[in-house]
């Protein structure tokens, strides 16, 4: 075999690098670098999954292959498809999110950039002198006269939560101390060597992902998830607001469950990094208006009835202690503004995060979920608008036959090809069922290869060539599933993703008319949160989910309310400027709009023709 | 009989006034006036009790008895003996607190003035415009701009403990109602014509008292006591200290029983008066060091360790919920400052309702307790001067064979007389056993009539001639009491209340002298507290628990902490000056003055010549 010089290959932005022979191509260079790149035909140039963007080096020419699946924009964008790519240099690439397996897609939310960290709470070292009966000051007086000597400061508070630690603690540190200083107040006594710590929380309704940061540095220690486990009240939210109204102890109850799961998380990363209770000194929790009504123990009535009214949408302080949260004992949990009862403060960290409040381009921010929230960014236009559509569970595995939360043995991805349909499951196991991005990829192949209509019926001729007498569509036989159980969609199925497609795409369509922007003027659409970060673009594309954009103008950017939330957690300023983008943000609600029932009407259909992009 | 012409008499601070014949004696006047003076004798001119200062107007000369039993200096202030002296005019007369009925004792309180309100807390009216699908602001947004646009303030913050409330509560009323305003926050919501209250709580390591008041009149709505629920895990403080020690969850029940109790204390009065707990705005508790450390849930190891040394001696606004206390959402309890560990807010609030930091006289403050605060002021000079003495509970008739609480039927009031023993009972029930200041009567009145000797000892010839051959003094026999048991003094309780008496009077001694004061430069003693109130004065010089002032030099204001407490209840002229009265105090601590045990040794001793006053 003959020799070819080392080449390096670098993955952004997961920040991986690997040398490898020159000529070698660019998947299998991924592979040695342990990045798993999407690809359902193993590398031979048909299912157009292993896009990467080529930012520097040489690399061999385009095939053919790659003309054929890859758009236009793409490929002036610099994007190829590794498996048919071959390092001639040093080569840089960029890969984008939906190009990752799903085991490795949480390494894409730095794609967004960290933010310079500015707590809100800082350690000051301080000493006292013991007291005596000559000198029998209280410990509180002691040690607010010990800050006034190393800081200067002389308006200085503290709670009863710190007080009645004090005397033990101070007693135990032998008078000598870091202090927990948090504007004027003493929240939180530690050893003088022990590094500050932060929890950052994005509350979904279906999982709570937790972060812990050491707040000096930004860095992250530990990040941890569970499930929601309100979902046992409810699996969507609008369950558990009636549960919450039905029940006298309802809303306390669900309160407590997520409370103590948020505690939980807490303790479970702080024993990982062998950190303590008493060294968390602020935490930041974004989540929908209501997740944070019922973490907060606020009364859900006038959010679920119409007209859908928070009982608060300003940032919001609040002791970890009134949380259950175990934490320094004065340590505060910021809870960012929302805009109101559906654009919550996890909109906020992603509008935040994904810096779309400050986009130089014509520039649209969407979360999908139950209520999928866009914002409307116009450069040099003071106001963001946003809507709130409610797209239902169905992006989420639910109200559909075979769906499924996006967990082990679920169909992510799904390729309808001659050779018969190709899928991909998380971890690699046999499918049981289809996660939201599969549902999507199935539909849109389905469409694609002409056993859908565009209006969402079945193409009856079509399957009944396939042997298939019921309105359904078999992925997986039952001899071939993980469960024993056929894998398929049926009509009722492909109804519910209409519903769901046709509320986002109406929504959108209102908020651009309304600020008079055509659709082919958006020049990025940025895609935030769990199942924006996973579906395949092409496909949201091709059932009309999306606007026909070239694909380069869409950037997912992964859990960016979570990145938004760490960067609330770390930074003063960026709670300010999330304050700032609530202010800024006009909230239009779609129900007072008349066309809207006439646009989600249309929305429905698929789009006649698909564009190529 | 002939006909009299009617004339007005006058009581103060009472504040009573009864038309009756001229020439009618001053005792029955007072009876009819519905006022119980204390008269063992039953108007015989015998016991000296019923004294009474005529302060205007004209009346009978003195009398042979009035002669005998009133001292010089209270001859030359108008004092006089109820029952022998009859009113030629319309009189003015105030009476002292000691002469008074115990029942009637709480409306001494009155000596102390009122002070003008000046509440942390105010209603302010507000209308909002109730939400539409237009207008989907926030409850809290949308209260907020009401607020702005009522007071003009534009930095309005609240509570989580509010906005849980407030959803549920705007609607009821109706999108119109009172908000409390406290500083720039808003703690409660209630209906516009309901006036705010207040609580003032006075925590006696013995017997907790509450008073509800409105808070803008000042005016008192209801008053309540209970007894301290502590005191079964500890009838003194320092074994409760002990337990709260022992026991990991010790401090928690503690804390939780006393707040149980002032929360059931609060829902009393309500319910009494019919207001809300909404209504209640704000509240201030007193109370020793100790009382105030196990209310608020704080450690109590270093407070009963040398050097006896506060979480913090500062004061503290704490939530009312983190009390369990059931107030308006986001009401504080002020917790006023304390000197140090041995002198609570109690204390500071008796020099405040006293006056006592702004006397013009040589004045000394005390407050007589398990421990009893005393406290030097001496005109023009910037400070006041703290001591403590442990007197221990014998006061309050505990460690006494036969002591008793100043319940019915406890002997609080004893005069030997050559007719023999003549006592007086609470509520004028059968004697069960002996109250303080029946103790401290009987013990003057023993040491008077030469049963005692100056060391204390019985004088066992003089008990041998009653046919006691124990050495003790029966002053009720087991067939005359109300529960069949004999009531006597023994020789140990002697010693208890020596010892006592003992610590004051050394205590009180250091103080002056460390100030370079002579006793007789003192211009007036005012003695305040449940204790001092019932005592009788000249029973206190004769066993040198006081030094032989004149007995005009004497002032018992009553519950002046629980006054004090009211005061900055309602007033923050009253709590800035609390807090100054707390930084201008010295504390000085007994057991560093070397001298302190050889005067206490000394003062166990009776005073050789008891002098007339």
């Amino acid at each position: 075999m003959k020799e070819q010089p080392e080449v390096t290959i670098q993955f952004q932005p997961i920040g991986k690098r690997v040398q490898v022979a020159a000529q070698t191509n660019l998947l299998e260079a991924a592979r040695l670098a342990g990045i798993a790149l999407t690809s359902t035909c193993g590398g031979e140039g048909n299912c157009g999954q292993c896009r990467v963007q080529v930012v520097s080096g040489s690399v061999s020419p385009l095939t053919e292959d790659e003309r054929f699946l890859l758009g236009e924009a793409e490929i002036e964008a610099g994007y190829r498809l590794a498996c048919c790519t071959r390092a001639w240099s040093d080569v840089r690439l960029h890969v984008p999110p939906d190009s990752l397996d799903s085991g490795q897609r949480l390494q894409i939310e730095s794609v967004l950039r960290p933010i310079p960290p500015e707590p809100v709470v800082q350690a000051i070292p301080v000493s006292c002198p013991p007291p005596t009966l000559h000198d029998p000051r209280s410990d509180w007086t002691r040690l607010k006269e010990a800050i006034t000597a190393q800081s200067g400061s002389t308006e200085i508070t503290t709670s009863n939560a710190f007080l009645q630690q004090l005397p033990t603690a101070i007693r135990q540190l032998g008078w000598s101390a870091n202090i927990l200083w948090r504007h004027n107040e003493v929240i939180g006594l530690t050893p003088a060597h022990q590094k500050l710590l932060g929890l950052a929380v994005d509350l979904g309704s279906t999982k709570i992902a937790a972060t812990l940061l050491e707040l000096e540095s930004g860095q992250v220690l530990s990040t941890s998830g569970a499930p929601n486990p309100q979902i046992s009240y409810g699996e969507d939210v609008v369950s558990r607001l009636a549960y919450a109204q039905r029940n006298a102890a309802g809303s306390q109850k669900l309160a407590e469950l997520v409370r103590q799961t948020i505690d939980e998380l807490l303790l479970k990363m702080l024993n990982k990094v062998s950190a303590a209770p008493e060294q968390v000194a602020e935490a930041c929790i974004v989540g929908n208006t209501a997740m944070t009504h019922l973490l907060l123990g606020w009364p859900v009535r006038q959010l679920a009835l119409s007209p859908y009214v928070a009982a608060s949408s300003e940032p919001l302080e609040v002791l970890a202690s009134e949380l259950g949260l175990r934490m320094a004992p004065g340590a505060r949990v910021y809870i960012p503004p929302a805009i109101g009862g559906y654009i919550g403060s996890d909109h906020i960290a992603m509008v935040l995060a994904s810096e779309l409040d400050r986009n130089e381009r014509l520039a649209i921010g969407i979360d999908i979920g139950t209520n999928t929230e866009i914002s409307l960014r116009i450069p040099g236009k003071e106001t963001l608008t946003a809507v709130s559509c409610a797209s239902g569970p169905a992006f989420e595995g639910a109200h559909i036959r075979d769906g499924m939360r996006a967990a082990s043995g679920a169909i992510e991805k799904v390729r309808l090809t001659p050779q018969g349909v190709q899928i991909e499951t998380v971890d690699h196991e046999p499918p049981i069922g289809f996660c939201g991005s599969g549902i999507l990829d199935a539909i849109a192949e389905l469409y694609r290869a002409g056993y859908l209509l565009p209006n969402g019926r079945f193409n009856r001729q079509r399957l009944a060539l396939l042997g298939n007498s019921e309105p359904r569509f078999v992925f997986v036989p039952a001899d071939k599933s993980g469960n024993g159980r056929e894998i398929a969609l049926t009509q009722k199925d492909i109804n519910e993703i209409q519903l769901a497609k046709g509320a986002i795409h109406a929504g959108m369509k209102i908020l651009l008319e309304t600020n008079q922007i055509a659709p082919e003027a958006v020049e990025e659409v940025i895609v935030a949160g769990a199942f924006g970060s996973y579906i395949s673009l092409p496909s949201a594309v091709q059932i009309g989910l999306f606007p026909p954009l070239p694909h380069a103008r869409y950037r997912q950017v992964g859990n960016a309310a979570a990145i938004g939330a760490q960067w609330m957690l770390l930074s003063q300023s960026a709670r300010r400027r999330a304050e700032e983008i609530a202010r800024r943000t006009h909230y239009l609600e779609l129900s007072t709009v008349p066309k809207f029932n006439l646009y989600f009407a249309h929305a429905m259909h698929f789009p006649v023709h698909s564009e190529k992009n």
